[in-house]
């Protein structure tokens, strides 16, 4: 037996096993195209079933949950821990949790906050989420690529936090390429605006705290600076400046035309964390 | 004659006047309303014009561009050295410096990117720019409130990085807001994933500096981690989980359609950053 077996030696899954290796880990690797696995040597076994019968511990990184369960169709999961370290949708990781449970393995998911580079970095880790027990069994094991964040019982927690931190991601890469956009055909060097965008934005990120103590409160007063009104106020001055340096204004418009409704709707003196409402809430039919 | 002038004594300028007043010097202070000038005591006049007349600096921080237009109008501005901290778009500010000029001015536009209770504090700052020659000459001056940050003779740049500043915020807010709908009716407390998702964006906002140099260097390809074809493979778990949650996806899908519009172009290879390609060129006809 193993210390551990890894399903999947795609960029992901190899730097992985790179960091198990060099932390003296024994691990026994698969791939579905054998000449990933090569680099691996002994380690390399030839079938997913070999792979899992070789340790307890299976840890799983393939493509999507459908690879899931195409590799580990016809293998015997019984007394396995599996950790599935593939992106899923939360409802996915607990279909995969329950799919677990009916072969008789213990299941934990797991959600990936880094890139292949930053594996075995200090910036890397991992939200994980399912059975506490498997958790505390393999911290150690678990530690050696990435930090842990355990997030919970509920196996779909751990695809949560990572589909919102990737969403909220998202939402700011829209504003840094409005941003450039916005400087484009400009004497302004890239560069030298970048370090006042990420400072500031840095800076700005904090905003969660406030929004997160107001939507426990559920008092959207609590602590406001500036207010939906005064944002809303300012707006003209962002839609005219971005149409005045010829920038399509489609990343910038949801967000404000949130804050007019918000406003519309009564609540000028709140902070902007009624978007929230807004976006969680049934729209009122015409 | 006071060391400098204080046109606008709302919540930005009041509190602007006193990190003057703490600092021991001299000011003269005007508001439409004279109720607001009350706590000022002698420093307050009772017209623009006498204001004005009191020193060489004027420091103006009114609502927006038409005010101070306004409340100028038939103040002799002659040899003043006049400092516009009232938010503008940059052709507003450029207008402004050619009418100050006009009136024998010196003109220097300011962009305050802080809220009052910051003026004072070490995080806040204001952008410059116009005449070099006069914020050399007043740099102490205006270094009383906020740090200064001179971004070239252009009179429009220091609105124009303001704005950006602003665009860009809005998209991490609405990136913020959207995270916490996908965890509203879960029993994820929105303080214990508040400090999860500040300190991912905090790492993610760095991202600037890697398109700024992908920007700079016309090399779209330069240092991607990971590229827009990986970038839309992730799509459908964001999309998925999202409507799961029962969440609007009007604020995610502006940016993940100009992902698939670049995919479609033939650019999957490459980072994200041609996003502002999209951004700033005109749309091909139909
Ligand atoms: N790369 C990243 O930046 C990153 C970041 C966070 C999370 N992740 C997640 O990590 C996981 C792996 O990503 P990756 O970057 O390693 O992807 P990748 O390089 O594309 O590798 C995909 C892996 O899945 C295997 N696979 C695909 N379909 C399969 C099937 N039907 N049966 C068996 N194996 C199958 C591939 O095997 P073959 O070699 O035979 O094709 C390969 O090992 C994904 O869920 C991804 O979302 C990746
Ligand atoms: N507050 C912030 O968070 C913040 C942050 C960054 C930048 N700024 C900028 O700072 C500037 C001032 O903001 P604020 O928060 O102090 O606004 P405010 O509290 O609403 O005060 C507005 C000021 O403008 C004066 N005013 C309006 N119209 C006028 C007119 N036609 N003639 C003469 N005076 C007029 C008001 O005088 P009355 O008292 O007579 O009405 C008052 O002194 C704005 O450009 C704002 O965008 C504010």
């Amino acid at each position: 037996m193993t210390d551990l077996t890894l399903l999947g030696l795609g960029d992901m899954g190899a730097a992985l096993a790179r960091t198990w290796l060099a932390a003296g880990r024994s691990l026994t690797v698969w791939n579905r195209t054998p000449a990933r696995a090569e680099p691996f040597g002994d380690a390399a076994v030839a079938t997913a079933a070999e792979a899992v019968a070789a340790s307890r511990l299976i840890v799983v990184c393939l493509l999507d949950d459908a690879s899931v369960g195409a590799a580990l169709a016809d293998v015997d999961l019984t007394g396995k821990d599996v950790v599935n370290l593939t992106t899923s949708t939360p409802a996915q990781a607990r279909a995969r949790a329950e799919w677990a449970r009916e072969r008789g393995a213990r299941f934990l998911d797991g959600g990936i906050m880094a890139v292949p580079p930053m594996i075995g970095g200090p910036e890397a880790y991992i939200f994980y989420s399912g059975s506490r027990e498997l958790f505390d069994l393999h911290a150690d094991v678990l530690a050696v690529p990435a930090g842990t964040k355990y997030v919970g019982e509920d196996p779909g927690y751990a695809a949560l936090h990572d589909v919102a931190l990737l969403c909220a991601m998202n939402g700011m890469f829209g504003g840094v390429a409005h941003a450039f956009a916005l400087i484009r055909n400009e004497d302004i060097a890239p560069t030298a605006f970048a370090p006042l965008l990420a400072d500031w934005l840095k800076a700005m990120a904090d905003v969660a705290h406030l929004h997160a103590d107001q939507l426990e409160s559920g008092d959207y007063r609590k602590g406001v600076v500036s207010n939906l009104a005064m944002q809303v106020a300012g707006i003209p001055t962002l839609l005219d400046t971005t149409k005045d340096q010829g920038v399509s204004p489609e990343l910038l418009t949801p967000y404000l035309s949130l804050m007019r409704r918000r406003l519309s709707e009564g609540h000028g003196d709140e902070d902007t964390v009624g978007i929230v409402d807004l976006l969680t809430q049934p729209k009122v039919p015409a």
